[in-house]
């Protein structure tokens, strides 16, 4: 063996042993029989889809202030009374109250044709009639303030292609009708955000301030952005009718959604683990994120159902209001507020339950180094990356007091050609994936809550 | 070298000789500048893409019986004389004229809710109040027969997975709603024929029978049929309210729209190019099949411009209705009837504008051999495969008459995600795989066109 590899050898070896100390082997010692068992278990059958699947055709999506939203609780307390979880509740939460209403776009000029569309949450409505103006479309921020002569008095449209993800892209259904307002629009459109579309307007929130009027905004289809765009580029003059319906009404009471496996030795001390039971008002709200309530409802009843009571309680959060308010978050932390020095860790799954692949974390490096070595049990499904940042919207508020929080990572590269649309249907998401979320959930939360010292902070 | 490879070798040297004899190198070295200078300029710009796209964008899909599709054959008209072709004319075909008028389908219990849904070319309506009926699911024809006492009195709906393609699928749109009368039932659905869906209904053409009933039938989307399907192995009584307005009108005029190069020698030998113009009256009918259209119509163009002119004449021919009637294939071969002797090719492109691969070719062996000569030289643009078995929709009725018929094949992946729903938008096409498109028809009609002799029959 020539030297250089047997140095890389050692060296790598030296690595490994780095990575795995004492209580790595202590760890995989002790609970890898139980993570074993908690994954057949879990993938055992079909049990998490199907009840997903039944939960969204049963109810639909499942919007804030919605009736359909408060039966699908109702039915979900009701379901995990059957299971004998323990201290099944739900815990009281205002939530704001934005109703669509009847709306539309069509172009009318230069030639008319329906623009598929989804008025964005929170927007004020047209008047009745509507408005029907010129449009001006940018490809940007920079473009729109360059051309704010321009925009007076006209629809801006927001034609901005999905570059670099998400984040530099929603930006613009946030602050659009801000910066709409701000040039002297009368209404606002957005090129939905997404990678990909077929026809399919996405929907979503978006933000006033204070200091322009508010303006109606809408997100219509990718390919009609593009063709407007077009349009004014050959040099016609693009006219929209917009009408919208939307209003925001007083708030209206929800809940969100507890049940529990008790701890056996330290019951005050709370692994959470949840995701947001609310949706958009389109589709089934299956991916975004009724998946990831489910998956934690279904991880807890899977450790009662086989009998595992960890030293410390875990318990399943479906949070109401993520989409428009996170008020469920909020109204956690506040209801909580006490008890939260004793929350060992919060356990997020937002990005629909695809195939896992693990967790980000965000936490002490003393407590990273102790999930990854909780994270090296799912090595056999392959889900065992545990890496730096994760957390979720719902747990935002408990760990900005300190709580140590995770997200479930998922393969989920198609999570937003669905995202607030009426594509966001069960059958986006496979059984065996979503069992595995559910091993996934429940190991991590099972061996968190019962190893022998809290997490540290 | 072992003998065993160098055997080999010999083997596979004498094979290359067998598919390249004389007539080979000899096309090779005639036509391979030209056929370089025709790749070269077809794709040093988006010229055919960007005609498409304000095609599409003025005049949105083109139904038979629609003006749109009239406006548009109008002024694609106009544009072919400003090209500068030669002998651009309208070929008057009566055409049949269904309108859809208003129509929706409302799952009504278990549960309300929309179901977005296309009703079937073809159809009969709905009484206007619609008809309401208990659904009964299906996966099969066969089922259907094994349930046929469970389906008097119902709505049947075909929830059949995309299996083998879309022959093995499309069966049940062409057929759905005879077998489904045969029965008892009141109506039909389909789930849409796709592999792939965000909630997007496709619609297509539809047949009945004169021994059954003609009962209205619908397709809705891979979404909602699975729903419905789950329902019903749930013991849910599935009810769903279909309206429909569609009526058939009398027939209506159109054309087929022509345009030539003239061949220098023998000018009444004719090879021709094309697609058809028509598209359903949904999104903008620009993959299926404006492009193919628009395609053909540019490679004329590009030989025009090249001051390109072979022996025999090359004719783009834009067909009218092959969508729901096939009546523009079959009156240009009624119209050409004492021609089609000296047809020496027919190339139809219908399969969208994706990147080009190659030609699918019914013919002679002989005449097989020459276009796959004819076929390498565009190995440059890797759109050399020419295999056998292909054609097209609208030179069938030619290619039964003896002519030898030719399919542009391309690497449409997505063809059937797009096909017949509102999401067959100009943006599913890339400019750079259009221009190749072009190329690739250009050179084998420039080069069938000017042979010494006519591709053997």
């Amino acid at each position: 063996m020539p030297m250089r590899i047997h140095a890389i050898l050692v060296l790598v070896t030296a690595c490994a042993v780095a990575r795995l100390p004492g209580q790595s082997d202590d760890i995989r010692r002790r609970y890898q029989p139980v993570a074993d068992r908690i994954m057949a278990a879990a993938t055992a059958d079909s049990a998490a889809w199907n009840r997903l699947a039944e939960m969204a055709d049963r109810f639909g999506h499942r919007f804030s202030g919605s009736e359909s939203l408060e039966r699908a609780l109702d039915w979900i307390l009701a379901e995990m009374a059957k299971d004998g979880l323990a201290e099944v509740r739900g815990e009281p939460v205002m939530v704001p109250r934005w109703v669509r209403g009847l709306e539309s776009a069509e172009l009318v000029g230069p030639v008319r044709r329906p623009l598929p569309m989804l008025g964005l949450g929170g927007s004020v409505g047209t008047p009745t009639d509507g408005i029907t103006a010129e449009v001006l479309v940018v490809s940007s921020f920079a473009e729109l303030e360059r051309r704010a002569e321009e925009a007076r008095g006209k629809i801006v449209l927001f034609d901005v292609p999905w570059q670099g993800g998400y984040g530099p892209t929603v930006r613009y259904r946030s602050t659009g009708a801000i910066a709409a307002a701000r040039a002297g629009a009368v209404a606002a459109l957005l090129r939905s955000v997404t990678p990909y579309s077929m026809r399919t307007p996405h929907t979503g929130m978006t933000n006033y301030d204070s200091t322009v009027a508010r303006i109606p905004f809408a997100a219509i289809t990718v390919e009609d952005a593009l063709m407007l765009h077009r349009m004014q580029d050959r040099g016609d003059r693009v006219v929209v009718r917009l009408t919208m319906g939307a209003q925001s009404l007083p708030d209206a009471p929800s809940r969100n959604v507890v049940a529990e496996v008790r701890g056996s030795e330290r019951p005050d001390e709370v692994v959470v683990l949840g995701g947001h039971i609310d949706s958009w008002d389109v589709g089934q709200g299956a991916m975004d994120d009724g998946g990831g309530s489910v998956a934690a409802w279904e991880a807890v009843r899977l450790l009662h159902r086989l009998g595992l009571r960890p030293r410390r309680t875990v318990r399943a959060v479906l949070w109401t209001n993520e989409e428009n308010g996170l008020r469920g978050g909020t109204a956690y932390r506040d209801r909580h507020e006490a008890e939260l020095g004793k929350h060992v860790l919060a356990i997020e799954s937002d990005g629909g339950v695809f195939r896992p692949e693990g967790f980000g974390f965000t936490g002490s490096d003393s407590a990273y180094a102790i999930v990854r070595q909780v994270g090296a049990l799912l090595a056999g499904i392959d889900a065992d990356t545990v890496s730096r940042g994760g957390g979720g919207a719902d747990i935002g508020p408990i760990m900005q007091r300190g709580v140590p929080g995770m997200g479930l990572r998922t393969a989920g590269e198609r999570y937003f050609w669905y995202h607030h649309t009426d594509a966001d249907t069960v059958d986006k998401l496979d059984p065996r994936d979503m069992a595995l979320c559910v091993a996934v959930m429940a190991v991590m939360a099972y061996v968190v809550a019962d190893l022998e010292e809290p997490l540290p902070r």
